[in-house]
């Protein structure tokens, strides 16, 4: 049975959503205060072994079993000439990733994840969002569905990403739409258009915004409307993963796009979750201060795919291999002033 | 033999450095060009990887043999109260990093790297620099030789750290003598000195520079008179690695601050060196920028140990693999124009 079957359901799983284990922070904080090193001079490695501990629910948190969710899908509006990129690509990279040969697949390994690449419809792409909603309301309860599908209990981590021609050009939308902001302050390259193609990129966010201007203001009816199966299957993983004290390593403006709907109304959505990086799409790094995330990651990536979180998920290893690793002053004889 | 036995072997080793091969940079950046993503979209991964294989001379550079140095120190100055620790403490890290407790060990392992510990005379602390010399000419060319002697041919990658309590102090007057700027301009709270704490090293750094002031200004009067074992061990290390081909990584301050008596005479020392990250000592960030290095990461570490440099060794291993493990658009069967 499919996680979000009505929009009642969507609706209770952004109401009702877990919080941390208080207990399981305290013990990694002190953990983190018995370690060989001064206080807080891991930084940001011991922030993210106690939000580890968290999620997980316990003062020496693992990843035995991480998991990277790759959601493909096609969108309408892209005959206006906003990629690059024929919308082919996005099948042909599907292939690509079954095939071992992408970025993803090298980084996904790399970081010790399981890779599962979730292809949505792509033979159907979404309808043209400036003349009509992307999605009707069972299609983006269908990839909502199809993202929680992809997380399981017993998960450590959930790294999300996405592959889909095109939809730097919704990821734009819904945080004009979400956030305010002119479209083009929210517009940027992709993966490489040039002033016009980014001018028609501009244009198009117009014309949707203008379309949809007078629809209710919630968080699914702007997600179906401005986003796409790729970018609704996320959301629908993000809330899943939180359902089930999994974290989540968010990948690049699109992946954080998918959360900007949720966020604006419920900002508590991003707790879980930790921004792999900053991407060098220009309206990432303003997405990332609505959504209160600070990446862990700047390296002027802008792949998708989940390239950037992937990556950052060897820093999260790291953390926990200090957290875990360590001796503690009693075990090291080391005088506990240090 | 020692690497460097005289004076004049130090001087020759640092205005006689090898470059990258200019062939195998072509190379890598044709196969970057090749690979099934949008040009450039893997950011500094890319870059990272046309670097290694400059200095490692293949088109496709490797990590088998990686090996992370770490040297420790300890100063005559501290007797002055800069430090929030006693210098005992220098020992007993080196005592837990043979045991395997500390962080490094754990980032080391994480990270696949050898990890060596060479402590330096640990008994013999160098003289206060307020007063005279840190070291004289025989110690420092053995503290220069203790570091060349941790780099060996064959090794893929050279991580370098630090391990001296005080010796941040040391660093900020290297930065001072080496670039400019008042002495409170360099100096931070290291592992955790308070506001009393910075105004004694404050004044300790003025008291150095004064002593000093009519010293040569030549890198290995400033690195011996200002240094200390470790910082001087760093920075044999470095030369060497540069004889050898072998890219090196960068921990913090301390070991960035341990080059910049050398880069401030040939500013190309550092064009086989990355910046793992930058600190959160707040001089680091300045010296990278006269060492004309961009950190990988930016995670508010401040531990020294090698603990940043080794963490981005994982993001190296990152960029290599996909640089050599991704399809290229030929093989693939993707429109080459992606």
């Amino acid at each position: 049975m499919s996680r979000f079957a009505s929009l009642a359901a969507f609706d209770a799983a952004l109401a009702d959503m877990p919080i941390a284990d208080a207990d399981a922070i305290a013990a990694a904080r002190a953990r983190q205060a018995s370690l060989t090193k001064p206080a807080g001079s891991l930084g940001r490695l011991e922030d993210i072994a106690v939000l580890m501990a968290g999620w997980q629910g316990t003062a020496q948190p693992v990843i035995e079993h991480g998991r990277a969710a790759i959601f493909a899908g096609n969108h309408g509006f892209v005959v206006h000439g906003v990629s690059a990129f024929p919308a082919s690509v996005t099948a042909a990279m599907v292939t690509n990733f079954a095939a071992g040969g992408a970025a993803i697949n090298a980084l996904a390994k790399a970081a010790g994840l399981n890779l599962q690449v979730i292809a949505l419809d792509l033979d159907r792409p979404t309808a043209d969002f400036t003349t009509a909603a992307a999605m009707d309301e069972a299609e983006c309860l269908a990839a909502l569905s199809a993202g929680a599908a992809a997380v399981e209990p017993g998960l450590h981590l959930l790294v999300v990403g996405e592959m889909g021609i095109g939809n730097s050009t919704a990821a734009a939308a819904l945080c004009a739409r979400s956030y305010g902001g002119t479209p083009a302050s929210w517009v940027g390259p992709g993966t490489g258009v040039d002033a016009d193609g980014i001018a028609r990129k501009v244009v198009v966010v117009e014309q949707a915004l203008a379309c949809h201007a007078d629809a209710p203001d919630t968080p699914f009816e702007i997600l179906r409307r401005l986003g796409g199966r790729e970018i609704a299957a996320i959301a629908g993983a993000v809330l899943e993963a939180r359902r089930l004290h999994i974290p989540v390593v968010l990948d690049g403006f699109i992946s954080c796009a998918a959360l900007a709907p949720l966020a604006a109304a419920v900002p508590a959505i991003t707790d879980h979750c930790l921004a792999g990086h900053c991407s060098a799409e220009p309206g990432h790094i303003r997405l990332l201060g609505h959504l209160d995330l600070d990446p862990l990651l700047s390296l002027g990536m802008r792949l998708g795919e989940g390239s950037g979180a992937a990556l950052a998920v060897s820093i999260i290893r790291a953390a926990l291999a200090t957290h875990n690793g360590m001796a503690t002053f009693a075990q090291a004889g080391v005088a506990d002033s240090l």
